[in-house]
C-alpha cells in the first residue's frame, strides 16, 4: 500500500491505578515496554510517521516508542479533556495531510498489524472512519457497535443503550482509522457538550455520518485490544502474550514440556527441534538453534545456543554467551561475554567471564575466570583440548595453550604454554591426630559459651 | 465492639484422608499452620478468649494456635459424637458466659475476620444464632439455608431437601455465632436422635427458634469457608490463598511478571514499585522495599531487601540476610546472617555467612566465608570499598580492613589491615610438555581398563 | 484371564504437524516415549504379544516399544492407505490366531489398561468387535457411536451424520478389540470404495454385523484416548499426565505446596508424608521416602532420598545420588554417583562426584571432589565424622579418614589418616598499602583507556 500513513498513539493516560513511579506505557510485556509493542504493530501495518501523545515521563516514552525507519514526534498533552482532545494534541502532524490516520492507545501491547491493516484497506476503499471493534462475552461498560447495512451507524455508550442494544457483544476498542484528508476537520467538530465536559473520540462516527461520510467497523480479537489499568491486568496481558508466543513456537516444532513455565522475550528465537524443559526464563536477545536442549531452571539473556549444545539445569547465560555446537554449560555455571567452543564442557559451579574456551576443552568444577581487578575487566583465553582442574582461578589477562593442563586448585597468573602442566598450589601436609585436638578444643569453647550464657 | 467474645475452634477432626503423621490443622498454608490462619481471623474479629477443641497432636495444635494477647485454652475431645458434642468439649469456657461465642473449624485457613465480625454485629442487634453461609454453584451435599422474612428458618440437609430446596445455592459453612449468654443452654438441648446417633450443631437453628429466639444468616465468600480433607484440597487452598495475596500485592503497585510462579508467605511484605520476576519463593519473614528487583529463581527467607537492591537470579537469602540500598546478591550466591552494605556486590557463586560486607565492597566469584569450624560459628567482617579476589576463603573469625585487597585464591586466616594487599597462595610453576605425558598415561590406563573388561 | 492376546499398535503415522526430526511416538511424556506408555497399558491389560506397525525411525520405535516379558515384533507399513490397511501390516501376527486382538494407536500416552481390559472382557463374553468410545463436550469431527439395545450398530462419520446424530457425544476413539479367531477374515473384508480410496478400520462394525456378529462399545475417559498432532498438543498431554499423577500422589499423602510446578517422571516414587516444595523437577529413577523434604528449585534424577533427608533449595541430584536418612544436600550442590551418609551435610556450592561421604561428616562450602583427570574418573572416600573445610579440592583417588579435618582451601592429593589434620595451602602474606597502589594504577589504566577512545 503506497498510501501515506500517520499513527497517533495516545500514551499520556494517567496511571494512578498502576501505582507506579513511571508512566504506564513504559511497563514492559515480554521484556519490552508496552508502547514499543504498539509501535511495532502500527509500523508493520505501514505507518511511516508517528505522533506520540505523551504526558508523564515524556522523554522516556518517546525513546521507548522509537522505531527504526519511522519518524516519531512526541506531542505533550497538557490537559486531560478526553480522547478527542488528546488526538488533537498531535494537530500539527495531522494537519500535514496524510492519506490515512491511525489512532491507537499505547497500552494495548498485544495488538498486531492485522486490524490496522484491515482498517487501512477500508479507508482505501472509501470509508471516512473505520472503527476497530471486538467481540466479547462481557460487553458491560463498553460502547456497542450498531451496524446497519454494513455501515456503522453509532457507537452506543452503556448508559444510553436500550436493553436490546446492551445485548450486542460487538464493542468499541477505541482504536480507529480516519481518512487523513478529512481527519483534522472531523476532529475539530467534536464537542464537549456532555456531563463531564470532555471531547469524546467516538463522536466522530456521528460527525462523519452527518457530513455524508461512510463509517464502517472491522474486527480484532478481544485479547489484541485489551488494555491495562493496574498491575494485575499487566500480569494478565503478559500471560496472554506468553501463551500466544509459546503456542506459535510449539506448532513451529519447538518442544516445551511445560510451556506455562517458560518465559519468553519479545525477540526470543527458537528453532525447530529445540527442547525447552520446564522453568526456563529467556531475557532479550536469545537465539536457540535446533537440536539444542535447554534444561530446567536455566536463565538466558543475550545468548546464542548452537545446534546440539546443552544448557543447564541451573545455568545462567548472560549477554555475549555464545555456545558452539555440542558444547555444554551445566549446573551452577554462569557465562558472560564468553565463547564456548565446539564440544567444550563447562559443567559445574563455574564462572566464565570475558573469556574464550577452545573446542573440546574441559573446565573443571569450581573454576573461576578472575576477569575483574576491582576497576578494569580483563580477558582469558583457553585453547583447544585444554583441561582446567577443579577449583582453579585463572587471573586475567591470561592465556592457556592448546592441550595444556591446569592442576586442581591452582591460581594461574601467568600464561601457560601449549601442552604444559601448570600448578600453583601448596604441597599437602599432614598433622597426625591434630583434628582430634582441634575438635576437643572447639567443643570446650562451645561448652564454655553455653555455660557462660 | 466492647462485647466479650469467646471463639470455639474445632480442631480435633480426624484426618484419615490426609494420610498424615500429623494433625490436619497443623498442615501449613503459606508457611503457617491452618489453625494459625483461623486464629488470626477470629482474633481480628475481636475474639479475646479462645477454646481450642483438640484431639491428635493436642500440644502441637495448641502451640500453633497461640495468638499474642489472646488467652487460648485447649480442650481435649475424647469421643467423636458430632459437631454439637465437639463444641461442648469447651463447656467450661462457654459456661463462663461471654457476650458472643464464635464457632469455627480449624481447617478453613482462608477465612477472614469479615464474616465473624458481621455475625457478631447481628448478635449485638439481638440475634440468638447467626449462621455463616456461602453461595456456591455446586451446592450438592451441603445443608441449604432456608430464609423467610430475613430470618433463617432451617438448615435443610441434602437428604431431607425437596427438589425445590435442592436448587437453593446458599449453604451452611458450619461456622456460626451464638449469643454467649444462651449458648450453653442451647447447646445442651442438641440431641442425637438420628441415624448416626450424633449431635449436630445445625440443630441449634431449630432449637433456638423453638425457644422463640431469632436466627439469621450472614454471607461469606465460598473460598473463605472452604475446608480441607486431603492433600489435593490442601494444595487447592494454598493456591486460592496465593492468588488472593498476589492480587492484593499487584493492585498495590508490585509488579509480578508471572504471578502464578511467585509463592508468598503469610507475612511477606513487598512495597510499591518492587519488581518480582518469575519463579520466586518467599519463605516467612521477608520484607522487600520499593525499587528492589528480585530476579527469577530466587529463594528468600527471613531477609530484608532495601530500596534499589537486586537479588538473583538464582540467589538464596536466608534468615538474617539484610541487603542495603543498591546492593546486589547475584547468581548462585547464598547469604545467611549477613549484612550487605550499600552498593556492595556479591555476584557469583559465593557463600556469605555470619558476616558483614561494607559499603561498595566487591566480593569476587567463588568467595567463601568459612564461618564454621565443625563445632562453632565465627564472624567475618569486611570493611568498605574492599575487594575480595575470586575463589578466596575467609577463615573466620577474621576481619578485612577498608579498601583492602585479597588476591584471588587466597586463604585468609589473619586480619588484613585497611588498604593492604593480602595473599595466601602458592607461586605458579610450569612443567613444559607435562600435560601431554599425563594425558598419554591416562589414555593408556583407560585403554588397559577397557581391554581388561 | 488366560486368553491369548495380541496387541496391534499403529505407530507409523506421519508427523508432519509435529515438525520433528523423529517419529511422533518417540516424543516423550513424563520422560518416556509415548509408545512406551501405550505398550505399558496394553501389557497391563494382559497382552503377551505385540505387533508394532512402524514407519519412520522403525528401529528406534521398536526399541522404545519393547516391554519386559512381551514378545514385540515390528512390521513396516510401506504405504499409507488407511487404518484398516495399517492393521493388516501385521497380518502375519494376526494370522497366528489369538483369542483377542487389541488395536491401538501409539500416540495415546494417557491410556490405561482399564478400557482394554473392559474390551477383552466383552470379547470373552462373546462380542466379535468391541469399540472403545469416549464422551466429549466437543464431538465435532469424530465418528459418533450409534447404539441400539446395547449393541453398537454403526460408527457414523461427521459428514454422513444427521443433525440428530451430530448431537451424540459418545465418539469413536479409534481403539478397539477384535475376536482374534475372526480378526483376519473381518479385516480383509474392509474395502476402499470411498472418496479417498482408503481402508477404514471403523468399517469393521458394519462388516461384523453383516456377518451376524455382535458389536459393542465400552467407554474410556476422553483424556485417556487423546492423541497428539503437534507439539502444543504434546504439551497438553504432558499436562494432563502430570495433573493425574500429582493428584494420585497427593491423595496418597504426599504434600505438594504448588503441584502445578512439580514435574514428575513416569516412574517417580514418593512416599506418604514427603514434602515437595514448589518448582521441583523429577527426572527418571527417583525414589523419595516419607519424611523427606525436597525444597524449591531442586532437580533430581536417578536418585534416592531416604526418610528425613532434605534436598535443596537449588540442589541437583544426578544418577547414583543416594542420601541416607537425615542427611542434607543444600544449595548449589550437585551429587552424582555419591552416597551421602546418615546425618551428613553437603550444604553449599559443592560438587560430590563418584564419592562416599561418611555418616555425620560435614562438607564445607565450595568443596569439589576432583573426580576426573580429563580422561578417567576416580573415587573419593570420606569417612564418618570428618570435616572438610570450605573451598577444598579433594583430588581423587583419595581417601579421608574418620574424624579427619581438611583445612579450608586445601588441595588434597594424598590420603588423610583418621583424626589427622590435612593442610595444603600457602601461608598468608600481607603487603601494607599495596591495595591502594594497585587501585591507583588500575584507575590510571582505566582513565588512559577512556582518554584513548
Amino acid at each position: 500500500m503506497s498510501r501515506s500513513c500517520l499513527a497517533v498513539i495516545l500514551a499520556a493516560g494517567d496511571s494512578t491505578r498502576m501505582k507506579s513511579s513511571m508512566s504506564k506505557v513504559l511497563h514492559p510485556i515480554a521484556g519490552r515496554p508496552m508502547i514499543a509493542h504498539v509501535m511495532a504493530a502500527v509500523a508493520e501495518a505501514g505507518m511511516t510517521d508517528a505522533a506520540l501523545v505523551v504526558g508523564r515521563d515524556a522523554e522516556a516514552v518517546a525513546k521507548a516508542g522509537s522505531v527504526a525507519g519511522v519518524s516519531v514526534e512526541a506531542f505533550l498533552q497538557k490537559e486531560r479533556l478526553g480522547t478527542g482532545h488528546a488526538v488533537l494534541a498531535a494537530r500539527e502532524a495531522i494537519a500535514r495531510g496524510y492519506d490515512d490516520v491511525l489512532v491507537t492507545y499505547g497500552d494495548v501491547p498485544l495488538v498486531t498489524a492485522a486490524p490496522f491493516a484491515a482498517a487501512r484497506e477500508r479507508l482505501a476503499q472509501g470509508a471516512d472512519i473505520v472503527v476497530i471493534g471486538f467481540h466479547t462475552d462481557k460487553p458491560t461498560g463498553y460502547g456497542r457497535l450498531l451496524v446497519e447495512n454494513g455501515e456503522l451507524i453509532a457507537i452506543r455508550e452503556e448508559k444510553d443503550a436500550t436493553e436490546e442494544e446492551r445485548r450486542i457483544t460487538w464493542c468499541n476498542s477505541g482504536l480507529m482509522a480516519i481518512d487523513g484528508r478529512k481527519a483534522l476537520a472531523l476532529l475539530e467538530k467534536i464537542g464537549n457538550d456532555n456531563a463531564k465536559g470532555e471531547y469524546y473520540l467516538p463522536d466522530l462516527v456521528e460527525i462523519a455520518r452527518a457530513a455524508g461520510g461512510k463509517v464502517v467497523a472491522v474486527d480484532a480479537p478481544e485479547t489484541e485490544v485489551a488494555g491495562c489499568n493496574n498491575r494485575a491486568e499487566l500480569a494478565f496481558l503478559e500471560r496472554l502474550w506468553q501463551e500466544r508466543r509459546r503456542h506459535e513456537l510449539m506448532v513451529s516444532g519447538v518442544t516445551m514440556i511445560a510451556p506455562e513455565t517458560v518465559f519468553l522475550s519479545y525477540d526470543t528465537e527458537i528453532d525447530q527441534d529445540a527442547l525447552i524443559e520446564p522453568n526456563v526464563v529467556f531475557g532479550p536477545g536469545v537465539k536457540v538453534e535446533g537440536g539444542a536442549v535447554i534444561h530446567a531452571f536455566s536463565h538466558l539473556e543475550g545468548a546464542r545456543v548452537s545446534a546440539g549444545a546443552t544448557v543447564g539445569p541451573f545455568a545462567r547465560l548472560r549477554p555475549g554467551a555464545d555456545l558452539a555446537p555440542q558444547s555444554k554449560v551445566g549446573n551452577f555455571c554462569e557465562v558472560k561475554n564468553g565463547r564456548i567452543g565446539e564440544g567444550a564442557k563447562v559443567n559445574h559451579l563455574t564462572y566464565i567471564g570475558d573469556a574464550v574456551v577452545g573446542a573440546h576443552s574441559n573446565i573443571g568444577a569450581g573454576t573461576i575466570t578472575c576477569n575483574y581487578d576491582g576497576v578494569n575487566k580483563h580477558e582469558t583465553h583457553i585453547g583447544a583440548n585444554a583441561f582446567i582442574g577443579s577449583n582453579s582461578s585463572l587471573v586475567a589477562p591470561v592465556s592457556i595453550g592448546d592441550g595444556a593442563y591446569v592442576a586442581s586448585g591452582s591460581i594461574i597468573t601467568d600464561n601457560v604454554p601449549a601442552d604444559a602442566l601448570a600448578l600453583g598450589r601448596a604441597r599437602q601436609e599432614i598433622k597426625p591426630d591434630r583434628a582430634k585436638s582441634i575438635r576437643e578444643r572447639a567443643l570446650a569453647i562451645k561448652a564454655a559459651k553455653k555455660a557462660g550464657k
